[in-house]
């Protein structure tokens, strides 16, 4: 299993009967992290089958509601399902008392620790996060309040030993780990193997920007340059886009600019106004300047499979 | 149109794909109350295509999430889609403090007044709201944490005056919402038709209690005697009677005992444990000790035609 994109709400603001507000999943080999935390996004999970305490890490963007207000709920049901495991959470400062504010109000305690990470907002870009699949930084957006977009790096991969010659060479299955590493296989007879000769180039490791929420900003491009897959939110169309310069928002023609400054591979654009009842408009703008777009959709998935 | 009561949820704890946690919502013609706001309300509003605006109070029983979670997110769509009325929260200390908290990191201020209505517990039965249209009390109940239930009382209606006689006896307009008060008509020419003559009797006022969430103590009987309508809490069946106990919550035969003692009109009951798949066997045990019950579902509406 490879890198893989799960939308769970992609509306702005307000959610509607069909459309949530925003919250994505970024699975990489069962690791699962998430991506803002609007109201609903643990039914949202429920209904699109998500194994909810796989997920290790947790970035919020920036404070406002429709990007953090379903995170109490989600935690308060980790927590009656019985989560035991740590839980981190980089976000802004501020967010640390909303949550143990309503667990004190609740007379609660949750059985797992929740270790905030409080992130810093400066034009510049950050280094928050690493593990052994993936590594998380900062892209600094421009809104009306102090807001983080995240890149996600997946980590270099091994190489893959061909398989059908670790029975005809008898490589022994404890020097595996080193030969997928890049070492050469020298074998007991005296005998070595260079590593190229018996392995093949490692999978491709993704990268994946999300940028939500921002007005038009280039100042991001250097920053998310090349990546694989590029989520940056669109809530208008051309139609509106003095009201998006006005609320500190972005039109999908901007989206595509960016997608189209940072040479990326594809364009997701998605945190639609509730004005719209479809989104053809923005499919068409956005095309018009980064063809290789897409719409987010609640419940749509992208995988490494179509980048 | 008379009373209605709509469930938006009635799941216990955590939501699942099809099931919100508690809220509902009461209209007395054309006015909304809305009782306590489980994660996602908002969204179940949308669905069943509920006037979010029309709601003038809100009553919150409990600082439990899955009682409150809701309510910031609704508080934010009135907001964003123009609303300038002033709103009531009746609630526990503290919810205004969860409330403010949340406006203030995201650097917002609501267009319309929140009057937040602080509630005392106690073991005695307050009123604490009157207009127009109904009276609402508290009911104390016995929960892990200070949480009130809720009476709402219609308030006795006008006599209606018999429409074929408007004419007949020549009644000017004016002096009909004296005579729907109670008033004798006096003619012009002398003669005096007295009200009983002209008029029907009032329409039914109905009454409704509340109560969720709660242990089984019938120190509420006398609070909620002889109401049309009871909802009572039945988080759990029978098989489970001692958790219900240590988690402070009802059985389905609790709740209808309770309906049975208070001899009231109808039983629903909700706040489902989401162990359970169905509620078949809640509802077999509750209707085995008072026969009128019902389930409260997400969707359904119990209104006065039924009662």
């Amino acid at each position: 299993m490879g890198f893989e994109l799960k939308i769970l709400g992609a509306n702005s603001a307000i959610p509607t009967a069909t459309r949530n507000t925003t919250s994505q999943l970024i699975s990489i080999n069962q690791s699962h992290y998430l991506i803002d935390c609007g109201e609903g996004t643990q039914i949202q999970m429920r209904k699109y089958r998500v194994k909810m305490q796989r997920i290790k890490t947790i970035f919020i963007s920036h404070l406002h509601g429709d990007h953090f207000f379903g995170l109490i709920g989600l935690l308060n049901t980790m927590h009656l399902l019985g989560r035991q495991n740590e839980l981190s959470i980089f976000c802004p400062p501020g967010l640390r008392e909303i949550i143990n504010l309503q667990l004190k109000v609740a007379d609660s305690r949750l059985n797992f620790e929740i270790k905030f990470e409080e992130l810093e907002f400066n034009n510049g870009q950050n280094h928050i996060y690493s593990d052994n699949i993936a590594d998380v930084y900062t892209i600094p957006l421009d809104h009306r309040i102090p807001c983080n977009g995240f890149l996600f790096v997946e980590k270099p991969k091994n190489r893959r030993i061909k398989k059908e010659l670790i029975d005809k060479l008898k490589i022994p299955i404890e020097q595996l780990p080193k030969i997928k590493e890049g070492a050469d296989f020298h074998r007991e007879d005296g005998r070595v193997f260079q590593n190229e000769e018996i392995t093949l180039p490692p999978r491709k490791s993704y990268s994946y920007a999300f940028c939500s929420d921002t007005r038009y900003n280039d100042r991001i491009v250097p920053f998310i340059e090349n990546v694989d897959l590029l989520y940056h939110e669109a809530t208008f169309t051309e139609a509106f886009r003095e009201r998006a310069q006005q609320t500190y928002h972005s039109t999908a023609r901007d989206a595509a600019t960016i997608a189209e400054k940072a040479k990326v591979g594809k364009l997701i654009i998605g945190h639609y106004s509730a004005r719209y009842k479809n989104f053809d408009q923005h499919l068409e703008e956005a095309r018009e300047v980064f063809a290789n777009t897409e719409l987010a959709l609640d419940g749509h998935t992208f995988s490494s499979r179509d980048l």
